[in-house]
């Protein structure tokens, strides 16, 4: 099936904004199996789309045209496609029944800008929008299927899910069953991983899609099946993965990821422990990544931002001895800094990170990106040196992230080696 | 000048990549006054490739291909070129002696891959690349000057900069200088923005084009003349601007933009002040936030993640008559939260805010949305109730925002009231 992609907008063509639809749109595509070798994109002009239209329907068994679907005279695509197709534009009774019942629910009388919603070339047929104004339609000019869809982004996305993927789907193959597994992984670089699973996996099968999207500080891995003689394959070959990332895999939701600090908050809530922060390079980040969260006043009550030698003595009990005789970047340090956030907070688990951000306030001892991490509980504390050699914001978000990930591995009890205790420059 | 764009690449056709290569060439080409009006993006194949090239060389005055330029074979762009010129491949000295140069740098070996590199359609011209192995190649076809640029952001930005944009710009009318002015706003939103100088300015020139783009929690505007008599009038009505605005022009700087929070550590780093952070609904953000800046030690020791009422106590010394007779959502709370913090770091100025962040926890009277800040200094703390109905990412976000901008407002010592205490539902 040869599909094309048509996107319309000034805005797309100026630069101000910066298309995530068709992304969104191969994404969803490619997980039936098909592949989108071709998109063009034009400003709200009326001749471009009508010639983009003309050409793409002699080439492509599908097109879907993204954007122009709006109230104002800026968005044309309904009368282009008219156009296109010779054929006049007239009020769709079903489109302007979806538009009165849109304008109703808002309260909003019905105006003349969303009444031209409703007009769509004769002989198209309404695709459903269950949460905007503007309905999609489906139009066939020189036997290619043309689906007109809205340009905001989660009117698309529910229009794609709902309507147009299924609709495209009964015209495949009947043994095509694409299927894909997502895995949320921590402490593998896209390269690390792809290298890594080259080598333990040399006899991978072809049919079987591995796929990687970068989320910061998580990568996305995906394995995809194409068929439904491949399913099995797939369940024998995510197994095999599963074992050798181990606990590398940090949470295995498919459609809607999981932050870390998310798994973390759940783990610790579940099992009724809380946790509390003692940060100094990372300024407030991995407090901040926990409360980013819903829920996060279940689990932590208390962080401490300690960014001077004076504020760790003084609100950290840190010993000026301490301090004096091992300086605010050291094993000690993060210990008692540990220790003291405990105390205050009277919490189950800790973090607590002391470390040169960056980009000045480097030394040949303790040069930029290195860090020392404590954490645990009151039970037992754990230290690491680390470097990180990066920007100041990726350095601190890979601070946080790491302990994040300790506090993770803590609770679920592993002896596993984390890659960033390998990889990493370490004492 | 028609100019168009052709993206190549299977990774921005599966969506694993999103294109923002394409708005910063329209953005380039905007400031010089020439508007992009089509693009077409396909994947790594020569077929497809030579069709375009054929098809937009008919059209267009300039078209910039982007991508396909590096090493491996699935980059063909300088193929499918030749191809379409109907011009053999040959090695350039030049390109040869840039991508010798640029391994002799690196200290690696100049392999197959790289020296492929060198290859490029008869009768091209290298374009310069000083940031990466690949050059830049330029072709005449059908009166169409073809521009090869490479894929990787940062090469093709310089590029742009050092090589394309000026070409271009001399093939343009004499009279054309184009220049932009940017202002970064703070308080209000891009619809609220565009009303206010609708409405102030209804004798506003056709000839200034004004553009806004959405850079949370910060908005640019843009004012942009596009010929030397116009500069004039920019200048003046650039003024009346800065006028309307006043200080809700956060930041002037042109081309890399400050955040709001590096704009207040330069303030009180010129000042020779400190600040410190007293935050429950913001868990850390508006420290994380500040501490993300480089040079933030210089004006900021000490931060106060009090999320639960216990901690306010133990730690801001929050009393717990206070947080019983008012709740922890309160004029009063907020204020002993913002002295105890003073009074523990010993800082200059501090940001104290209680809040509902959502989505649970709202009641009638504190709905999700709410808070309380307390600003200020030792001398004098100011207290504000406001509402913000969003998402709790968001809330959290605009929260840290107005306590950084307020923070701002008081050193530069102003008496103008910000928007947001005027549309925000307050106390």
């Amino acid at each position: 099936m040869k599909v094309q992609l048509l996107l319309t907008g000034n805005e797309l063509m100026s630069g101000d904004i910066i298309d995530s639809n068709s992304a969104m749109m191969a994404q969803q595509l490619k997980e039936i199996g098909v592949e989108v070798k071709r998109k063009v994109t034009v400003s709200d002009d009326i001749d471009l789309l009508i010639a983009e239209i003309t050409q793409i329907s002699q080439q492509a068994d599908v097109l879907i045209i993204n954007g122009g679907l709006g109230p104002t005279t800026d968005d044309m695509t309904a009368e282009a496609l008219a156009k296109a197709a010779e054929v006049p534009l007239c009020e769709h009774p079903s489109a302007l029944a979806h538009i009165t019942n849109w304008c109703e629910k808002k309260g909003a009388p019905l105006n003349g800008p969303n009444r031209k919603q409703s007009i769509l070339p004769k002989g198209s047929n309404v695709v459903a929008n269950s949460v905007g104004s503007a309905v999609g339609f489906k139009l066939t000019i020189n036997d290619c299927d043309i689906y007109c869809t809205p340009g905001v982004p989660s009117e698309l996305k529910v229009m794609l899910t709902n309507e147009v993927i299924p609709a495209l789907t009964t015209q495949l193959p009947e043994n095509l069953a694409c299927h894909t597994s997502r895995f949320q992984v921590f402490g593998y670089g896209e390269s690390g991983l792809q290298k890594l699973l080259a080598e333990t996996f040399p006899d991978w099968p072809q049919t079987l899609e591995i796929g990687y999207r970068a989320s910061m500080p998580l990568l996305e891995l995906k394995i995809t099946s194409r068929t439904v003689a491949d399913m099995a394959l797939k369940t024998h070959w995510v197994a095999k993965i599963k074992a050798c990332l181990g606990e590398h895999i940090v949470s295995t939701t498919s459609n809607h990821p999981e932050s870390l600090a998310a798994t973390l908050i759940n783990l610790l809530k579940s099992n009724n422990k809380t946790i509390t922060t003692a940060e100094s390079c990372t300024g407030g980040l991995i407090s901040s990544l926990l409360t980013k969260e819903a829920g996060a006043s279940n689990v932590f009550n208390a962080g401490f931002v300690t960014y001077s030698n004076d504020i760790k003595s003084t609100v950290l009990n840190v010993t000026k001895s301490t301090l004096d005789n091992h300086g605010a970047v050291s094993k000690e340090t993060v210990i008692a800094m540990a220790n003291g956030a405990l105390n205050k907070s009277d919490s189950d688990y800790v973090i607590a990170v002391s470390g040169i951000a960056g980009p000045d306030g480097g030394t040949t001892e303790k040069p930029v990106g290195s860090f020392w991490i404590a954490w645990g509980s009151k039970s037992k504390i754990y230290t690491k040196y680390l470097q990180i050699k990066s920007s100041r914001w990726h350095f601190q978000l890979s601070v946080a992230t790491i302990g994040l990930d300790l506090i993770r591995r803590e609770i679920i009890n592993t002896d596993e080696v984390p890659r960033y205790f390998i990889e990493r420059k370490h004492k």
